[in-house]
């Protein structure tokens, strides 16, 4: 198959990981005879830097025309400590949400095995954890009417939801549902937020069209603890964007380390596909970040936008041979782990292609 | 010392656990001669049973005129099912926060070592965490506009907060971190929110007034996952409502039980003492609920509203001595517990009196 896919590396570490992301892509490419071809598209500071915009017009224009994109990371210090910023690099990541109307974003979190004690959780908690969440991604107070008032001294967001945003989400979280173990989980404030009773009031509707799916609704303050608590007991999750954003980092620690996640954004056209891990510029340039959730992503990107489901397992397969042949990177390592096996990012993604030439 | 103390048990398990703290709060009275007296007041669900309101203009005159309330739970399963019921328990909550000002919602989290075991963290991963939540407790979008447009087709809320509202929780995490290991970590959103910017500003303003307290900010995100990789960073930790509620809930896992955790809603005149923990309809009635999340709420009244600091270590001191004689609630019990020593919430409380008597 032929392929058009846009590298949009961004910030920090996000540099370092979709390079090697792409080599994947590459790799597969030749192991299974496609085409892919390959553009490169700036975002966030890089692209404050280079144009004064976090996101230029010819970002979307090169992302809508591709096929997929392999994202990086956006962010920078700089801004963070900057609060009055007007600029800032995370409007790239927003903006290209919202320009390719990106509603879905799914983040499987599942523990390969050999990181059981990698985890700050104990293994006998974890072990069989397998939750698929789906966040909604392009409406809540991420997008809602925000500002001062009041001579700057108060400040609002507003979080907002419509039924129709909520509907399509959830059907998604439905669909996937049975897929896999029948079970969904919706989060939302309910007992205080207007937003959420609207949310909870369409998953009910939706629910009996689904009558094998057993539906349960959680309190996010609840979901959060439990997540910790019993893992396992989650199947699907399906929440607001906001919601999604802290309990899917939350649940990272469930897949050992936030350098293993990956994600996937789609919505109707052209998928995105992300690390969840942002731009670390604390470890920037040292060329020690774990590339495995930037390979990961491509992983979903075959499986999810181009149907490959062969290559996408056989990239997963090859990440699961390097953990089993005892590979780390800093993030993943523990006491027991080697020094000669201990990777940089380089390193580690070569042991990957490796696995997968073999 | 006389005092007089509003006992509000509200819903669900609220009954069973404040009675056990009110037996606390006699003993101590009896111990150390002091002179409390008691009233009752309606909240919640049961309010609404009674009265159609869920938080009776009673309830708020008594509150006003005593010393301290001790608090339980509110919350009912057939609301939560019922997204569309215009009077709802948590009114009753959220009702008596902000007719008392109670900005300021303490969470103080803390291991007792004997629990280290009960936790699904690992206990090398916990040993030493001592971590102490201000939770903002009347503003955010907690209490912002809120409503539905486009033929109810469309849900909003407001997050919004005051320079004001944000400067006074501040200085009052401030000055607790002065009194610890000097550590202060901001929460907030924003990379995205207009509100978090207001917070992140005045954060900074006032961080020169205390030389010599290491101040960090953390994206919720990021501090959700990191409370669980790596809890002893933290010493002091200052947010706003809605993400104080779901971090609080998170960190409960660091505690061994939410049924283990106490906190002080404080504002300028009287305090609240409560559980974190909730209604929990599903082990109501059963006399299996935990009370020393409630015990512990009275240690906290005992130290901060009384300025009783004797007292409140006593009672401290006797949870302590329980758990290290083994005695354990179902919630916080794990395998090598013996049945014998598996208390329902009547003998928890027995057990904790005997060691105040002693
Ligand atoms: C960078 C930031 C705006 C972003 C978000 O909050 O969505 C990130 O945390 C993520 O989860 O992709
Ligand atoms: C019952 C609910 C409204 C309340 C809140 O969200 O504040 C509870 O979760 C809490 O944390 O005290």
């Amino acid at each position: 198959m032929k392929k058009h896919i846009v590298v949009i590396a961004g910030d920090g570490i996000g540099q370092e990981v979709t390079a090697v992301g792409k080599q994947v892509l590459e790799a597969i490419a030749k192991k299974y005879n496609h085409e892919f071809t390959y553009d490169t598209a700036l975002i966030g500071h890089e692209a404050i830097e280079a144009t004064g915009n976090p996101i230029p017009d010819e970002t979307v224009t090169k992302s809508k025309a591709s096929d997929a994109i392999l994202f990086g990371a956006v962010g920078h210090p700089k801004y963070d400590n900057d609060p009055s910023a007007k600029v800032r690099p995370e409007q790239g990541l927003l903006g290209i949400r919202k320009a390719l109307g990106l509603y879905a974003n799914l983040r499987p979190i599942k523990l390969f095995d050999e990181l059981l004690s990698a985890s700050s959780i104990k293994p006998e908690i974890l072990k069989g954890a397998d939750i698929l969440f789906f966040r909604e991604l392009t409406g809540d107070v991420y997008f809602g009417e925000r500002g001062r008032k009041d001579d700057g001294n108060t400040a609002y967001d507003t979080m907002i939801y419509s039924r129709y945003e909520v509907e399509r989400i959830v059907i998604k979280a439905f669909d996937a549902a049975m897929t896999r173990r029948k079970k969904l989980c919706s989060v939302d404030k309910a007992n205080v937020l207007e937003s959420s009773r609207l949310w909870r009031e369409v998953v009910q509707e939706i629910a009996p069209r689904y009558p094998e799916v057993e539906v349960e609704h959680q309190f996010v303050d609840a979901a959060a603890m439990l997540l910790i608590k019993d893992p396992k007991r989650f199947d699907v999750v399906v929440t607001g964007n906001l919601f999604g954003d802290i309990l899917t980092d939350e649940a990272s620690q469930i897949a050992g380390s936030m350098g293993m996640l990956a994600s996937a954004s789609i919505g109707d056209t052209t998928g995105l596909y992300e690390p969840i891990h942002g731009s670390a510029h604390d470890i920037t340039g040292k060329g020690v970040a774990n590339p495995l959730a930037s390979i990961l992503s491509v992983a979903l990107m075959l499986d999810i936008s181009f149907g490959m489901k062969a290559e996408a397992e056989a990239v997963v397969n090859a990440v699961d041979s390097v953990l089993k042949a005892g590979f780390r990177t800093r993030d993943i390592a523990d006491a027991s782990t080697p020094s000669d096996k201990l990777l940089g990012t380089k390193d580690m993604g070569d042991q990957v292609l490796q696995h997968l030439a073999a």
